[in-house]
């Protein structure tokens, strides 16, 4: 595949998909192919997939089932979006996808870490991101940001010693492989991360021009 | 855990929803606590999982996709039902198990078993039936019987073949573990049929009482 895999990790409230959205517009204005996705969600199933998770109506959810939900949206998103945008060459931008499981389900929910890494690859077909952007901020700030967004989703309504358990993870993953990561203070201001992001993404980019 | 599992599996259209009724009130009459459900379902978060699964609007549906939904269902179902019941020496009768997905994500659509018996574990915590009931009949029979049903959910439209290789995996998946399944031709009469079953329950069932 001669395309390239570019994922926003990080908990929620800390500005992934402002991020994803600012590089693909750079991409886009570099002419670049670009395509953008989001987990769970990204097809018509993974939205459908994406509306039980978030809806707190299930909040009895068992950790297993949970997580076949996510690889269920994730796997129909590899097939239809993110695999043949990657054949045709494109740059894919993808908000979240497997470290999240990882994180959440592994280092959040206490679920086998590499019971979950064969689900991933299950899932994908062995698809590695060539970057992890990982946005990294400390688990109150990112709540406060969310909680001023209003009413709160399922996941949002987790505790902050879950979100410290996810937040440790995702530095833990980014740790075990540090040449796959960029991991930034999300605290930053808006631009300046878009500029840091930007001065990777464009190595990796320069690649396919 | 003291209950018994006892799981209906076949292709669709051999008469299982209506055997496990039978030996559902059979049980119920000899003062045996019972609990029956269905997969995908049994749990409010499974039954919204089962009409994604069923809704033909999802024609695409990645194999990969279909297996986590499934497996999703299963893992609720577990948590929430079976294993709660079977934890208070239950008898649970349920309506498709972890060889439905053998059967139909392995061998029907070719996902490697290995990996399908890995996530099964995963999503059932190691729980195996004690005992599986095959009701199985040649594949045109089942399908005309589905077919005399009215309009056909997005699996009932596969093909013949698909279901071809189902039946077998259902043969083979017997073939390997005999004593833990009753193989009955399903074209038998509803009350032969009943009687076969209950007459092997029968005996498991002692240790309970």
């Amino acid at each position: 595949m001669s395309g390239i895999l570019i994922v926003f990790e990080g908990i929620d409230g800390v500005g992934k998909s402002t991020q994803l959205e600012l590089l693909y517009y750079k991409l886009k204005t570099r002419g670049l192919e670009v395509c953008r996705t989001r987990e769970p969600g990204g097809t018509p199933l993974g939205e459908a997939v994406r509306r039980i998770l978030l809806d707190p109506a299930y909040k009895g959810m068992a950790p297993q089932s949970e997580v076949f939900l996510y690889v269920s949206a994730r796997a129909q998103c590899v097939a239809e979006v993110i695999r043949p945008a990657l054949q045709q060459g494109a740059v894919v931008l993808c908000d979240r996808f497997t470290d999240s499981t990882l994180a959440y389900q592994g280092y959040g929910r206490g679920l086998e870490l590499q019971a979950l890494r064969k689900v991933n690859e299950l899932a994908t077909g062995g698809i590695i991101p060539d970057l992890t952007v990982l946005l990294d901020m400390p688990v109150e700030e990112a709540l406060a940001r969310v909680r001023r967004g209003g009413t709160l989703d399922r996941l949002e309504q987790e505790t902050c010693d879950f979100y410290r358990a996810v937040r440790n993870g995702y530095l833990a993953l980014a740790g075990q492989q540090p040449e796959r990561y960029l991991v930034l203070p999300a605290s930053l201001g808006k631009e300046d991360l878009a500029a840091l992001i930007w001065s990777r993404v464009e190595v990796i980019c320069r690649a396919l021009q």
